[in-house]
């Protein structure tokens, strides 16, 4: 391609709203333009990456034996009340009435349509596995979209689904899944932390995201530096820095402490003020909390609570006063859609006294849940329920007794691996893709049945497979750019290798003409800067597009004995000479070499 | 791949609601399902054909020039509303907001997307020509989908955008756009109707569509038996069989004839009772019909009415008694965005007289516009504005003065070539692509200007070019196929070779296994039936799903003397026998032979 023939429209500075690399150097790099707050349109330049980045995906996924479809980006809400999710979804499902009055979802992911789809066919259990998928258009109403591509309202994901007989078959096709995943990220040369929802003592029947680590991330990441144990901290569970007892036990261990005794804390409220004031640590403190949970709900809540469960479930959270509370973790122990800190007004009608002096000794009328590192604690200090006054000397078991005790802290850098005890770090990461076991939850539903080998009607398994292909890109530049501009792999490079003229004309003219006709011939990608531009501008839109490979072409160097071109790879800081002839072998094997090294990289893990 | 890992749920008869043979085979060899009325997911087979038929059109175009980009789907209503569009469109365009109450649109079409990222972009006369094009997702939100994907509500469109400094350089565009177009459809396999806009009496500044004759096509055709004119129904015009005459003229003409007068056609209203009655033929009557023009406009009105025109305008036409009114060619006429019969009310309170007794002696309080036909009619019958009652000896000029005059007749087999006056017969067609000069309409309405090489700021000029993917495949089915169904050229064939062992075990397997990888090899796209089914199955399955290479591979002639297979071309009443040895190379050389066939046939035109 010639560049005159081409459309990079590369900008000096990047609009004011682009506040991370990768959109600055997509936007100043001419791949993409912003058509509206959250949705770009890719640039020619942008979408020959793209589609390198597809066919990558591509070739994966067909090698890992999943089946390409192409389900419509319009989708009738019937099926979407049918796994129950036209409820659930909220406002970021975009939903769109046609002429006729009906409703149809803008798909944002496509369990429900390819569910559909494999219901109308699925007879036998000899077609089973089945492992669907597709890159396609999705749309999310993000309420911010923010970095880009990186989170955008339109987007492209290659989402797989499969569909098994059994367990077996679907840790086959999982794990098949998360290989294919590994390779195609080390083809786009990005290191990822796989994170295991499984991996931790929460448990979990299989679940792995894949994040690359991003300063901008929108997850935290809790890593061990002794093992690799990696969870994301919405489920992050660490190493007990404390014992835990049973309630009895707790009771008849505090026999012989001291009593529960009142002190008075005038204008205290904060755990900062009261230790100053009390001379102690926080860790000696207990933290009472009021929350409100919504739409609560499952098995150990209606073992916890008689009768019937409200719509808005106040809850009294204990905690020890080093920790914060997971509010993730809390939700899906109280089986809730979210929890929120409760109002002023209401922790006050909860607990009758003012905020800030909320305590569970003498609690009542409200569900108790503790952190299981409250269990440990014989001589706490908590709020006495009363303005300027509190506790102390309380203790587990025998001043009070929680309703449900479990892990509910927040797991954070210092703290010690669940696995190895080694100690924990955190970093911030984007989610890229991510493997599921849904097992059943759709195509019970949605009411998916086969029959078995012995002619009885059964649920398939299920499992999901996404990857973002707009973050991936970009994650590939936050990795790869220097103050420059971008640094692309070869595998997914717009163009492998650019051939810089000083001067387009005359016997530098026919040199780089020579060179392009024979990288062309060798099947690179090959831009030719054939503009009539200073040579410092052709290198410096080179450097901001990034191409991996330079070759520049002047009147010197041809001159002098073999004709010589000085070769450049994009991120090394010095050319060096090689002779004309030569250059397009030269070229041609090191792409080869690196994309072959990127396939191989790492092996199987 | 091997049958039993691909996914091919065919159906020995198609869902009741399947009208045309397209939409039936591809729904009964597992191509596509519907996941509601006009949405359409393609599986896995179909897929592979639709990819094929993407790749073909994106060699074409890169080919020819044009950049691929990629804007959204969901588009700002914004860009709309700059075009104006947005009030244009009606129904057929559907629109959603987001939940933050802002409008947008499922794109249709992308002249305003693409308008707007080059006006971001385009600054110099050096940037231009531009050619920009993408392979995404529509929706029209039809009214009444039908004919399978021929008529779905989201579909697939190649559209493309070009951006000219001159006339010269739209035109060079076009014709290249005009050849790409021809070579594409060429390698699909499938003879085109060119309809071009400017080649008849009709004029117009270049648009040509590309139709595919359908029994159910939407478009009626005019074709010439003699030349190559071909013309939509809707602009065809053709050679006159009357000598149109000047007002003037035709007062002087009339001097000698006959006066007007009246006679009384008692119960008589329609032209066939009145030919009947009068003892004469349709072609000596002036039909009489009231319209209503909705807002109406432009130079030829503005010269015609005084004053203001109104949104809704009546007009009495008036044509020769043979023949049909075009509402097309009269709502053009009118720069109207549509025209209707009045009601019988309207026509009674604008004619003054009941149905059926309009006419234009005497009429007045209405704008008159003549076809050219009715100028040369010098002794004809009307109405005469009264129950019961005819006028005879009516002559134009003499007895009424038209408004307007212009070519408004429909044109209709039998009628004569305006090119060379050969007869002209009629097609259905379904179009499938077409390209258009659009001028400066959006780059005007949408302020994109660049700097001409004076530093002037210039508009650019535009054209459009889209095909529709979907519709084109099906065109591709409805041409290629027979009882047993799809025969694929194998440009579009989801595999090119099919490999049937008769049953898949001993020598039998060990030989299918070993053509399979020899076709593999060979960059064969082959499938290989593991099936365990009877042969017959296989075969009806193999024909439904139309693969044109087929090798069946059987115990008997596997033993004798060298080992033979049997080779059958899909559309080929019978199979040969042809060595195992050879078949992969014989299969590789018959396809590469079809391919470079059907890429230079015909030439270009």
């Amino acid at each position: 391609m010639k560049f005159s023939q081409f459309f990079i429209p590369t900008l000096r500075e990047a609009p004011g709203n682009a506040a991370v690399i990768s959109h600055k150097l997509m936007l100043r790099s001419g791949m993409i333009r912003q058509l509206a707050n959250g949705l770009f349109a890719y640039l020619p330049l942008g979408l020959r990456s793209f589609r390198k980045l597809e066919r990558i995906i591509r070739e994966e996924m067909d090698a890992a034996g999943a089946l390409e479809v192409k389900p419509t980006v319009v989708v009738p809400a019937e099926l979407w009340k049918e796994s129950g999710r036209w409820d659930t979804m909220g406002e970021a499902l975009l939903r769109v009435k046609n002429r006729l009055n009906a409703d149809f979802v803008i798909s944002p992911t496509a369990e429900e349509a390819i569910t559909a789809l494999v219901r109308d066919d699925l007879s036998s259990y000899k077609q089973l596995p089945l492992n669907l998928y597709q890159i396609n258009t999705k749309y999310r109403d993000e309420i911010r979209p923010r970095y880009g591509v990186i989170r955008g309202r339109e987007f492209v994901m290659k989402d797989a689904y499969s569909f098994h007989t059994d367990d077996e078959s679907l840790s086959q096709t999982y794990e098949d899944m998360g290989r294919a995943y590994r390779r195609i990220f080390r083809r786009c040369g990005l290191p990822v932390i796989p994170v295991r929802a499984d991996s931790g003592a929460m448990g979990g029947s299989g679940s792995e995201e894949f994040m690359a680590e991003s300063a901008i991330g929108d997850n935290t990441l809790i890593l061990c530096k002794t093992c690799e144990y990696a969870a994301n901290v919405e489920k992050a569970a660490c190493k007990p820095d404390f014992t835990p007892t049973s309630i009895a036990a707790a009771k008849k261990a505090a026999e012989g402490l001291p009593a529960i005794s009142r002190i008075d804390t005038p204008d205290i409220k904060s755990i900062a003020e009261l230790c100053d004031f009390l001379k102690t640590g926080s860790k000696n403190f207990i933290k009472t909390l009021i929350y409100q949970a919504s739409n609560p709900g499952g098995e150990l809540l209606k073992s916890s609570i008689k009768g019937n469960i409200p719509d808005t479930l106040p809850v009294a959270v204990l905690i020890r006063g080093d920790l914060e509370v997971n509010e993730i973790k809390l939700a899906s122990l109280l089986g809730a859609s979210g929890v929120s800190l409760a109002s002023d007004g209401e922790v006050v009608k909860i607990t009758g006294a003012p905020v800030g002096f909320a305590g569970p000794a003498g609690l009542s009328g409200v569900l108790i849940i503790a952190d299981e590192t409250v269990c440990a604690m014989t001589n706490a200090i908590t709020g006495a329920l009363a303005k300027d006054a509190h506790y102390q000397n309380v203790a587990f078991g025998r001043d009070f007794e929680p309703n449900i005790i479990a892990d509910i802290r927040t797991v954070a850098a210092g703290d010690r691996c669940p696995l190895c005890g080694g100690e924990l770090y955190e970093k911030k990461g984007n989610e890229l893709g991510h493997i599921f076991k849904l097992a059943c939850k759709y195509t019970k539903a949605m009411k998916v049945t086969y029959l078995d080998v012995d002619g009885k009607a059964q649920t398939p398994l299920m499992g999901c497979y996404g990857i973002g292909l707009d973050r991936t890109l970009a994650a590939v530049i936050e990795e790869h750019h220097d103050n420059a501009g971008i640094v692309w792999p070869v595998s997914l490079a717009p163009f492998e290798a650019l051939i810089v003229p000083v001067k387009y004309e005359g016997i530098v003219k026919d040199a780089a003409d020579k060179l392009y006709a024979e990288l062309r011939n060798l099947g690179i990608d090959t831009l030719l800067d054939d503009r009539d531009e200073r040579a410092g501008v052709k290198f410096n839109d080179g450097d901001l597009i990034g191409i991996p490979f330079r070759a520049v072409i002047g009147d010197k160097n041809l001159k002098s004995g073999p004709p010589l071109i000085e070769l450049k790879r994009r991120g090394d800081n010095e050319a060096r000479l090689v002779e004309l002839e030569k250059a397009a072998a030269i070229i041609a094997e090191e792409i080869r070499a690196e994309l072959s090294s990127a396939y191989s990289a790492g092996g199987e893990t």
